[in-house]
């Protein structure tokens, strides 16, 4: 870091005091993300409201010190990784909560993990869907500029779904105001600010839309010999009109991750898992026709929970997926494909003979209902062969996945770990026009410099 | 016009024969639309496919030659009026129409009229809701431009609730493939193109969502002796939770209007009639409390028709309003405001003030469930003291609707007409970062030039 930078960073110490960070070795959770890339933050600074986040952006712009800003770190592909000579700045401490339950609208700020959201919306009966797997860490914020996913979004859709409305500070330290924070209908803003990823402004409160809370119904875990008897099972529940709430799936070596971290569910010889929630009028009659329709795949297991609380025993061998698996690698690496929901079953014979055929563990999972599958490389030795091994299955899965009319960032953006994929996903004409709205925006390139784009 | 534009439109003719017109005094609608402002044209071309429009497009920007993308010109606010040596491009013979029963999809060229969808969905029973007044001659692309309300819009949603994705053409002749058309999920390029009013890019497809066809229940007709007891009918029926499918409001001179365009139905002292129609499984239910709550606020006439072709009889009183306020006046200057449904009944009372105290004309009618009022001044001699008057009823209009919390433009955008109070709907940083996408899209300012911006 060149001295100018290190001024920079100590006028900001001055200003905030202990709320800027120029020692980062103690926040080393800075400079990661579920990427498992790790760059050392050189400053970190933690904002409390809208107007100081307004001077720190300004500050930073007439520095020309990078931004990179931040809510949980819970993404995959390194969105929030820091940069080096940057400034990280962390929106967690922006908690507004605020909930209009007759309108059934909530205003947050970006630092709201999403779970305390869907927890004050129950208490007015009030839902907020979108539940990335992190829903317990992930901020709203974050989840907006990644447009998050999550196990209900199949049957009550994603992120941008529920935004009706942003505010949002610039590079210039301007004011957006969008969707309902404005009054007018022209060409949207708040759209190209969701899925934005740190690159165009930082978003200071999120208008959401909340549904009324539906009445959850059955649980239903069934396992399958065959991962591909799990998958068909998917796309019939699907071609017969069934909209569960939740259909997840994990293969067989997930649910063994999923056990030796916490023990929960273990079933002799299941090669794949399907958990199912059905909600709403329909729930019960859903549920016995989607126990038929196992069946009739071939099930080895059934087990269905009527009440909340039982239930709750079947979703953790869901819920600890993600750290399970990342504790039983070295290193995970971590792709999240997405398919039209009937070539599952081809995504997912494909990756059983990857895994049979390469000397390095694959194992999958993902939000069947929408053909998303995380697929997860667990490197042992992180050694150049073993490295090389895995990227070549990563293209491999990739050239699949486009190949069956896929797409290679079912959630989780692009970041750091996507970008060369970039141009597989669009044609170059949008890819420019992106470039061209991110220049209009950050002309001299300070906001998440180097992600997204090559 | 200089020489080298009409060298540029004769190379055109040379190009496009008879489908590029340089002689435009038979196109005299291709000089105006529904906000009566006339601008002769220059030049006309329809191209009849997207490579067409790629050429056409390439080589304006290389003549430097503004363009002017046309529907069918039902828009309020001047946004398909010509420029002064530019070339109006119709959209109108691009007439793709492929539906996708078993997706709920459909796939439109800009030139299908909005009713030629719904006819051929409902072929499949399946129904696409956005239907402005208009609805008959108005096409998808102009539909798009302005993301067009409509009758349905308050129960189903607007033009953009049922877009999922778009191809368009840039100024330079680029394809830009959005929402399903590409694979990618990041920041959406779709909806700055929804609304954007001819001014980012020209669209060439568009792929919409259907929905079932609802069943339709009954249609009601209410009149009343007093405007505000309609529009606490309005709010009333809104607080009890009933979303009826349609609810228009019209003011006894709309009424008055329409009969003398074409005689419907005439009721002694009805100062305000309401329009309601209810569907799906709650629809006769619905319709008995909405009678009951019109007939609590003092309606002095009630109508039901329960079957669709008995409803049409009612319906043509407000299908014909637009044509009749336009007959019934020299020149009628049509306004589109929007207020929050709750604030209707103090709206309508000002408008209903207005026209006592002002020696113009004045009626209005609307989408009342959106709080969606379309105030029309009905000039006569549209001399200069006139205008002057109206113009002033215009401002005051505006004052009042935002004084209510609402909006200037419920579902016209912005074209010519509205844009010097562009800045009263949107913040200065809004403007601002509107203008940059303008400019990143279209930096010689070919596209529309001078609409929507000052």
């Amino acid at each position: 870091m060149n001295e100018n930078r290190l001024s920079s960073f100590k006028e900001l110490k001055a200003r905030f005091g202990d709320r800027a960070i120029l020692e980062t070795d103690e926040y080393a959770d800075y400079a990661t993300d579920a990427s498992d890339i790790v760059v050392k933050a050189d400053a970190i600074i933690f904002p409390e409201s809208e107007s100081e986040l307004v001077e720190i952006v300004s500050f930073c712009r007439e520095g020309r010190v990078p931004i990179i800003f931040r809510g949980a770190g819970t993404g995959y592909t390194g969105g929030a990784i820091p940069v080096p000579g940057g400034l990280v700045l962390s929106l967690e401490r922006l908690k507004k909560l605020e909930i209009d339950p007759e309108k059934k609208l909530a205003y947050c700020g970006p630092g709201i993990i999403t779970i305390e959201l869907m927890r004050e919306a129950e208490r007015h009966s009030l839902f907020y869907p979108p539940d990335p797997a992190s829903y317990e860490e992930s901020t709203l914020g974050g989840n907006v500029a990644e447009c998050a996913g999550g196990l209900h979004c199949k049957k009550y859709g994603v992120t941008k779904d529920y935004i009706i409305g942003l505010r949002a500070v610039t590079l210039h330290g301007e004011l957006l105001e969008t969707g309902i924070y404005s009054t007018g209908e022209l060409f949207d803003l708040s759209s190209i600010l969701i899925g934005s990823e740190g690159l165009l402004a930082a978003v200071t409160e999120i208008a959401v839309r909340l549904i009324d809370l539906p009445e959850f119904g059955p649980t239903i875990l069934a396992a399958f010999a065959n991962p591909e008897d799990a998958a068909r099972t998917v796309s019939q529940v699907t071609r017969e009109g069934i909209i569960p709430s939740v259909m997840e799936y994990m293969d067989g070596d997930a649910v063994l991750c999923s056990n030796a971290y916490e023990k929960s569910i273990e079933i002799d010889g299941a090669e794949a898992i399907l958990l199912f929630e059905t909600t709403g009028p329909g729930r019960f009659d859903e549920a016995d026709r989607i126990e038929k329709v196992c069946r009739r795949h071939n099930t080895i297991h059934l087990k269905r929970e009527n009440s909340r609380d039982e239930s709750e025993r079947l979703w953790k061998i869901r819920r600890n997926l993600s750290k399970a698996v990342k504790e039983a690698a070295g290193r995970k690496i971590s792709e999240d494909v997405c398919v039209p929901p009937s070539r599952l079953p081809e995504l997912v014979g494909f990756v059983s003979q990857l895994d049979n055929k390469y000397p390095v563990r694959i194992n999958s999972y993902g939000h069947a209902g929408d053909g998303n599958l995380h697929v997860n490389f667990l490197a042992e030795t992180m050694e150049e062969a073993e490295m090389a091994v895995i990227n070549e299955g990563i293209r491999r899965l990739f050239d699949k996945t486009l190949e069956l009319g896929g797409t290679l960032t079912g959630e989780h953006g692009i970041g750091l770990t996507k970008k060369e994929f970039l141009n597989l996903e669009f044609d170059e004409p949008t890819i420019s026009h992106m470039k061209k709205i991110k220049s209009a925006f950050d002309p001299d390139n300070l906001l998440n410099p180097g992600k997204m784009f090559l």
